[in-house]
């Protein structure tokens, strides 16, 4: 999917939800067990519940991997059962040297058909750029990450700035507003503004609102501009709201109520 | 695996050598492609082959994972296959938020029984500690790796020291030499010196041998330590030195040549 395609999304939803599958076998209705496949069945649900809420899905890797072969499974499916219209994400953190980041660019691009995939950027240049190589598909650096450890080493001063704006000014130069997405942690809002400064149309993909915290007006207060140029995860808050046989409901209530928000904030004029 | 059962191995094989398994189909020779699983059938030929001269195999999951559900279970029949004896690594290069972080950790250690896991640090202790909470399990962290992206960010100035020095740093005060590696790539072997000084008793997991360009004898002699303290990995010189039906014997070859170098260097005093 290309940028234009996304924001077109994004206005045709007044939405700039991302709905997180970090889909926990513990943790879905016990009804579902009896699926052969429970995870997909749970996320099979809750995306007909939540599909014209959001413009984007997050799968987060480890919740699938962590089931061996079945997982692996189960995240391929799910990935091929939502729409073609929304924004799909594989939030795996990969990165590694030149050889072995293409070929995780063409596990996440090719043998599957996400649109995105979120990298770390500690190995530098040549572990981000063979996922950009890719035609329409996105890289999502981390750069301010929204856990307590964000403070172990991307605050640390470095000539002047801190290490997560350093990554962000470098990373500028290896993708541009078309390829190159960061994250950014709605914990750390009040902070969107420095980023805007080095990237000022680059899409932030936003964890951490809601069970870690975050507030999504501080979010849109500091990062949204005239694009949009967010996108705001939202994962236990919405899939695990329910726990018994309507819980398709109860996250559809939790999407929408994002949604609206949203769709508030989005029609009052940006500073960004 | 613990820290003495390592150290026993490679004193009783004389080796520290760490078989890279990064099996590509597209460079395993055209005969195995009858069999049912290429990959695994491959990988068996190299374990039986060079498991008296080694100590380690790492796999590399990203040429597991681009082959799709297949890649995972060719990962874990090559797992299994494994003597005990050797101490096994999961070159991932995975990290995240707290919960996400267990799942990796559970992935790797319980789903599958690896004994260590390759783990980024950009995200900070809460994304590290969950891998070190399993017993006789290990976390080797990327320190200073071995490609030119290095450069970027790993070599940056913060008051007065690098950014690997104040990883290693900090990361020393989350495990300790029984359950936290660091990856530290050949190609900058006389940083190993400065490195020692903060971790003089940690193993360094050493890619960039042979393909790369880093020299063995150079990582001896700022490396070793009196309990060895190296893990040195060599994959692609090792694995695809033949083409033909005897293949294995080649990659035999190459590991014991590696071998005999290593014994060589452990039998003479160290420096470090």
């Amino acid at each position: 999917m290309n940028r234009q395609e996304l924001i077109q999304q994004i206005r045709s939803k007044s939405s700039f939800l991302c709905v997180g599958l970090d889909t926990d076998l513990k943790k879905i209705p016990s009804f579902l067990h009896v699926f052969p496949d429970p995870v997909f069945e749970f996320n099979k649900r809750i995306i007909d519940a939540t599909k014209d809420c959001c413009v984007a899905y997050k799968l987060n890797t480890a919740f699938y991997e962590c089931l061996g072969v079945v997982g692996w499974e189960s995240l391929a499916k799910t990935l091929d059962y939502i729409p073609k219209e929304h924004f799909t994400i594989a939030d795996a953190k990969r990165g590694d040297i030149g050889n072995t980041s293409t070929m995780y660019a063409r596990t996440f691009f090719e043998t599957m058909d996400f649109d995105a995939v979120t990298v770390a950027p500690y190995m530098g240049h040549d572990s981000v750029e063979p996922f950009l190589a890719f035609e329409d598909k996105w890289v999502i650096l981390l750069g301010l990450t929204s856990n307590s450890g964000s403070q172990d080493f991307q605050h640390l001063q470095i000539e002047g700035e801190r290490l997560f704006e350093r990554v962000l000014k470098t990373a500028t130069t290896w993708g541009n507003p078309g390829n190159l997405m960061f994250v950014a942690g709605a914990t750390q809002a009040e902070l969107f503004s420095d980023l805007r400064k080095i990237a000022p149309e680059h899409f932030f993909l936003v964890p951490g609102v809601g069970a870690q915290g975050g507030s999504l007006e501080r979010v849109a207060e500091h990062g949204l501009t005239e694009d949009c140029g967010l996108l705001v995860n939202s994962s236990r808050g919405i899939i695990y709201q329910g726990t018994d046989e309507d819980f398709d409901s109860s996250a559809r209530e939790a999407a929408k109520k994002m949604q609206q928000e949203m769709e508030s904030l989005m029609s009052q004029p940006q500073k960004a």
